[in-house]
């Protein structure tokens, strides 16, 4: 086509001028590039394709494109007119197109927020139907349930005097038993046990010359006073303390009446416990309390020997055998103690397990006086051999354990049978018991390097137990010396009918004394550790101090008679607004709304409380008193409640249960009606404590709107600084209660607080930032260990590679985990009480001395209850919001008042 | 430059022809275009940024490009030389660029698998450094062990009979305990208790005329003989068991001999007694067993009443206060049950809760013969009140009773106090206690409906406990009835120093009375299920058969000296494979190396076993009796094993504590050198179960080489079909013991064999397919839950909600989970043992049934002692390998099994 082209050309030429020809030359000259042009971009376009290495290589077009003759001129300025007019075309539809698609993205934008709006109506209309299923499933459950709510019942007392009734004969007396010789009409079950003291001064029960032990009559009264079950007044006593002893000689000092022992039984007078005024004829429902303290040696439990006792209970750290009535009458451990108060400080640690010596001995026995044996000749004397075969045994077993102390093994014995320094005459105890040798504090740092310390059931077999083998059960606990006793089988120690003493004691008959090597051997490291904690356990809660003493002769009695203890105080919760001040509420709409229904939104239901007053000491009395309880008070509800098996629920127990797709299961929409798992139904508390943060708590407020389960907000106001009057609280649906802390301080973060109304407590930082599908997550987990700590932000004690004798906090994202922050965490109310009542007070006032360590310290607590680490929920690590103002933690010494913290708590707690 | 290039081609033109001049127009007709375009291409691509809406239309260009002259063609030839050159030269460069990319490809590649094979070797030596480390710290600990490894001792035994002393006054024999008359020196506490029974035909002990009941003289002996204290060797014995009743006159029928109660005492020949071989003149170490099956009516603790027993103990289930001596003689329940096996049959189910009826009494009481009062006049009848008052006082309680059923609440009672129809004389227990009404199975029909059932103490309160009343007590656990006792601070139930029945039995004074109404009120669900379990616990295991009571009271006698019960039984293993045979091993190597070391691989190290042989019944023996234990056999370690505290591994007790980080925590690679956690290190054992799949076996056992922590692999080889011999074994580092089968069932899966010397089990399916990383991850997460189930595969039981009263074995992927299947889970050995031993032989027979199901009874199991649910580690819901020929599991009828065995379980297990 190009050649054919050319020849065209050739011929035009021949019949025009130059000029012309010129012009048409320069027209095409002007025409033909931009034709080629096209062609060759076409060309080039799609060589490209082919050749990607550069453009600058492109071939040459071989052939050129053609030209047509006619008004050329014409041509241009109409395909440049085109040109034009296409142009503006163009520009227009782009406007067009460009406007339509502003349109479109409009529209689009107001679909998707359609869509938005439908599934969050949808998820509303699913979760306002559950909620509804819910209460309906609910108010089924109201009208079906036939029986009355029980509630904590009004104590029920008597209203009169113990009527006189004749005197019970020696014989009779002899035989008491609570079923024959108690008066339970005094003591109904909801009477809550009133406990009446006759004052030792104006009611004195001892004859002339003889007095009670200042001390313990000061302190005793003191004590009392402290006990809840404590009344003045006699006629709706249930039960009437006298306080017999311990008895001194007003006159002598005390190794005088120690020789003159055969005295003792006298001190006390028969006609003055007879004229007690409600001692009713025979002493029904009265306790004749004898304690020994200064007088280890000289109360042998024969102060009631020779008196008519009636009906009484005796209570008292020696008797005999002939003396004691089983179940009716109590031992007592000696009053060694303090009055009262915290009393850690004097026990030594509990690691490491095994100490310098494996057993230690320390005593001293009198030679036997032919004149002063008529503790073995009675009639009650069990053995059919001659005293001096009993004495033949008792010094074989010394002779074994000498031998034991030089033998070959690398064990180490510590065996003092005579003292050194040498006792004076007044710390020996004669031939019955073996006398403490040394002081107190002397003791003390043998038994500290002692794992175990041998101790002696006394010589005579009819002694059932004495103050001094019972001291040096106490001492031997408090150092955490584990108590062997030889003659174990013959003794008894106190308040056995609650205390599970085999765990703390080894007791091993006398003919075992060969065997005794061999047996301490083998008990392994856990072994000693646990039996040493549960001596540390028993000695701290009923032994060390008066206080204690008293509290738990009190509860033994209590618990005989089957009456549960008193609830346990709370702390009223008052409002920061006065009665006439109304804070001002604004409607909030978040900003996010879930995504999905997490589950209904219902009316606050409280958990229900105080419903196994009456059972929980049939079935957990002996964990109560032995292992992680309280036997003192009465609370709401345990985290340790049992659980019904899972039948329970289909078959005759189904109310407050949720089971997940009515028990068939499922995930999603069922998983999300539901709370499912063990426990009924039930919502929780969320518990804030804030200081001077107003905008952060709001805001931290406003966001639990919607939450499903929650019951209320309660937020302690730590600051003295009241809230402005113009804050705008957020409704949220649910009530918030600004309550008044005490005064500043970060045990307030747990406050036992009466509207607290709920077994599940979140604790808050005011700034944490949870999503609610994290907190309801947190809430499902914790059901399912309502006994730990289940949070968020995990921690974790690490030992001190550079001390090697301390420990260091660390909030490392670390594999180990062995706390979880308070800051966002569940945790059972009953901790609450726990953290105020029970713990000791060092810990409280070492959180306010650091203003830290709160969160540290009730995890230190639920750790030693459960023996449990606490459950950390979520990968997350940090939950504070990002724009809040800095909060305490962010301190340089923060940390290393939490290393300080950690190593104290260790120190004070078991 | 364009325009003086068009002045230049103009005046060339006035001077050449028309012919040069067309020429030179063709020629630049070739050239123009071509530069132009050049031009306009570098015009068209600026412009192609700016207007980027269509490329058609580009706007025209404004000016030309410049034409020079010259000899053109020579240029465009030399052009197209160079072009021509230029191409080949690229396509060489190409060529070249090609073969450099493949080889850098190649390099590269090379270079990956280095730094792989780097990784490897580093990971290599981080896993032996951390292997070398460990083994060093091992040694060590060896080393520094100065104490030698304690294990299970030898029996050690006396090898003499009792030498003959004199006898003991009747007065002193009256207050005997353990440690006055008991020879302890005949049981060592390494001894194992051997018990020798006479033979009750070869030496009778009864008058002539009486005998002693068939069925008991054989049961007896024969579940002695099941019992491993039982001794025929008298030299051995530690105690000596005369059986000596229950005493029936051979010729009367009972009603006759009931009539004539005060006969009875009789019965027992005391000289017979006397000439035992092996009396020893004083009875010492013997136990004289009077049991009670037929007569529990008569059977008022007499028999021994006019006999001198010497040092005796007296085992009986009826007592008097007078004849009783605490802590020596023991009180057993009647004996009422089969000779032994399973008794879940004769129990109904736990739940409903709460029951037809709130609480029920049958029985009725003889008027009281003025002449047969002999039981109240003693003098150690405790009362003061005359005999009438104390009538009084019951007439008063049936009143209060009677008056409750008719009362105004919608609580059902049934009180029947006389027996409909009324009963023969026979089962009437005349005037000392209420006599049973109607049959064992007419009682059992109102028991099963009755939530509570009241039991009243004997009348006479000289009575310690009775027959009759302990049989009410067995009759009403069997059915799940809560036994209230009114007098139940009388009375004494049996094996009492093990048993805390005050969790199993509501205790009353008779004065409570007024208030048992309320108090069963109040009791919640809860508590109920908690005491009807403890009760079916307490009955089935100590009360239920001849071998339970038997071997509670030689267990009873054992706890009582300390002496540890024996070793439970292993089945021991037995290879597959002869002793001359000598399998194929291969070394294999694994495709996928892991890439990161998941801790040390160390030499086989077993588990501590038998540590707490002689502390375990010191410091846990009340929960072993009484919660998850068997307190009949020793295990080598337990679940529940006390840890120590946290601290103890750095202070003092660091023997095996491998702490992460030395302590201060951490992760990755301080995290892969330890195992950290408050257990010591240990290792775990796999064991599978296969059947006829031996290269899927194979490739599974291959699979496990380099595993850290593994001690070894035992394979349950289930097919009487024997291994090929040509089957080639991988050699993964560690023993792989293949054994035999002792027939083709399930429950072989669960063999407690001898070779398991660790306490981690890993139970997986021979197909399954678990990544190191999961099986260490779960190794990790067990030894924090060493009592449950820690595994892969959740499961979980549904509630049929078509049938409302059945289960449904679910495997979906719910949110829910109660199961976790043993293809593929840790579990603690001990449980194996239970599995064998404990369990009920129906459950394993029901196993045997299906050829399934067992791995839901091992569920079952775990959870029922624990009451915990399993824990469920990682997310994957599938571990067979895909490969793999199809398993049991995809059977049809497979899920129809799994139902109803889950079914059948929840009726067996409480």
């Amino acid at each position: 086509m190009g050649t054919s082209n050319e020849v065209n050309v050739r011929k035009y030429c021949r019949y025009m001028k130059i000029q012309r020809i010129i012009i048409v030359v320069v027209l095409v000259l002007f025409l033909v590039p931009w034709i080629t042009h096209y062609y060759l971009s076409t060309v080039e376009r799609n060589s490209i394709h082919i050749t990607h290495s550069a453009h600058s290589h492109a071939d040459l077009p071989e052939d050129l494109s053609p030209i047509r003759g006619g008004d050329l001129q014409t041509r241009i300025e109409e395909l440049l007119r085109i040109k034009g007019s296409v142009s503006s075309e163009l520009r227009e539809m782009e406007h067009k197109r460009q406007r339509l698609l502003s349109e479109i993205q409009l529209y689009t934008k107001n679909i998707e927020q359609l869509k938005i709006e439908l599934s969050h109506q949808q998820t509303e209309l699913t979760r306002l139907k559950i909620s509804v299923e819910q209460a309906q499933v609910a108010q089924r459950e109201a009208l079906e349930q036939n029986t009355p709510e029980l509630a904590l019942p009004k104590r029920f007392v008597p209203n009169q005097l113990p009527p006189v009734l004749p005197a019970l004969s020696w014989q009779l007396a002899k035989n008491c038993r609570m079923f024959s010789c108690f008066d339970h009409s005094r003591c109904s079950i909801t009477s809550g046990f009133p406990v009446y003291l006759y004052d030792p001064d104006e009611y004195p029960v001892m004859h002339y010359g003889w007095d009670i032990d200042g001390f313990l009559k000061t302190t005793l009264k003191q004590a009392l006073g402290y006990n809840a079950h404590f009344t003045n007044n006699p006629r709706e006593a249930c039960v009437f303390l006298v306080l017999v002893g311990e008895a001194l000689r007003d006159s002598d000092d005390i190794s005088d009446h120690v020789s003159k022992r055969i005295d003792i039984p006298v001190a006390l007078d028969s006609k003055a416990l007879k004229r007690l005024p409600y001692w009713g004829g025979d002493g029904r429902n009265h306790v004749l309390l004898n304690l020994a303290r200064r007088d280890l040696l000289s109360n042998l439990g024969d102060v009631f020997a020779t008196i008519d006792t009636g009906r009484a209970i005796l209570v008292q750290s020696s008797f005999t055998y002939n003396l004691f009535r089983p179940e009716f009458d109590m031992i007592v451990s000696p009053v060694l103690g303090p009055p009262g108060g915290d009393v850690w400080q004097e026990c030594p640690s509990m690691v490491p397990a095994r100490r310098k010596y494996l057993l230690t001995f320390q005593g001293e026995m009198k030679k036997i006086p032919q004149k002063d044996s008529t503790y073995y000749s009675t009639a009650e004397n069990v053995h059919n051999t001659k005293n001096t075969e009993y004495t033949e045994l008792d010094r074989f077993i010394v002779q074994h354990l000498k031998s034991l102390a030089v033998g070959t093994t690398n064990d180490k014995f510590l065996f003092e049978f005579e003292c050194i320094p040498a006792s004076d005459d007044s710390t020996n105890s004669g031939d019955l018991d073996w006398g403490l040798c040394g002081t107190d504090s002397s003791r003390k740092s043998v038994l500290k390097e002692s794992t175990f310390t041998l101790i002696f059931a006394p010589r005579a077999p009819k002694l059932l137990t004495t103050s001094l083998l019972q001291a040096r059960v106490y001492e031997a606990l408090r150092a955490g010396a584990i108590p062997v006793i030889l003659g174990g089988d013959q003794i008894q120690l106190a308040y056995n009918e609650v205390i599970q003493w085999k765990r703390v004691c080894i007791f091993l008959p006398r003919a075992r004394v060969t065997e005794l090597h061999f047996l301490l051997r083998t008990i392994p490291d856990n072994d000693i550790i646990l039996m040493r904690r549960q001596g540390r356990m028993i000695w701290e809660r009923y032994l060390a101090s008066v206080q204690s003493t008293l509290d738990t002769v009190i509860a033994v009695l209590r618990e005989r008679l089957n009456i549960p203890p008193l609830p346990v105080e709370t702390v009223s919760a008052i409002s920061v607004f006065n009665d006439t001040f109304q804070p001002i509420q604004t409607i909030i709409t978040l900003d996010t709304e879930p995504e999905e229904s997490l589950g209904p939104l219902e009316p606050p239901y409280n958990s229900p409380a105080f419903k196994r007053n009456f059972s929980l000491f049939l079935t957990q009395s002996h964990e109560i008193w032995n292992d992680y309880g309280d036997p003192f008070h009465l609370y709401p509800t345990l985290p340790t409640d049992p659980l019904l098996p899972s039948d329970a629920k289909f078959i005759g127990s189904s109310r407050g249960f949720r089971p997940i797709g009515r028990g068939q299961g499922g995930s999603g929409k069922e998983f999300s009606e539901a709370l499912g798992g063990n426990s009924p139904r039930e919502q929780f508390t969320i518990l804030l404590l804030t200081y001077e943060r107003e905008q952060v708590l709001l805001d931290s407020i406003a966001r639990l709107r919607g939450l499903p389960y929650l019951n209320a907000v309660v937020v302690v106001w730590n600051s003295p600084k009241l809230p402005a009057p113009d804050l705008r609280w957020p409704d949220i649906g649910v009530p918030v209660h600004i309550i008044k802390g005490p005064r500043n301080s970060l045990n307030n973060r747990f406050l036992p607080l009466d509207n607290l109304n709920t077994e599940a407590i979140l604790s808050v930082d005011d700034d944490a930032h949870l999503r609610h599908d994290e907190i309801l997550f947190g809430f499902r987990v914790w059901r399912e260990h309502r006994d730990r700590i289940v949070g968020f932000p995990g921690r974790y004690h690490a030992w001190d590679l550079n001390t090697q004798n301390s420990w260091l906090y660390n909030s490392n994202y670390s594999c180990e985990l062995s706390m979880v922050l308070t800051g966002a965490a569940f945790l059972h109310r009953h901790y609450l009480h726990l953290y105020w009542k029970w713990l000791p007070q060092a810990i409280r006032d070492k959180v306010d001395e650091y203003m830290n360590c709160e969160d540290i310290a009730m995890n230190f607590l639920v750790s030693h209850i459960t023996r449990q680490p606490p459950v950390k929920v979520t990968s997350r690590w940090t939950f504070r919001c990002p724009g809040c103002p800095q909060s305490l933690s962010e301190d340089d010494t923060h940390f290393e008042e939490r290393h300080k913290c950690i190593n104290f708590f260790a120190q004070v707690s078991v």
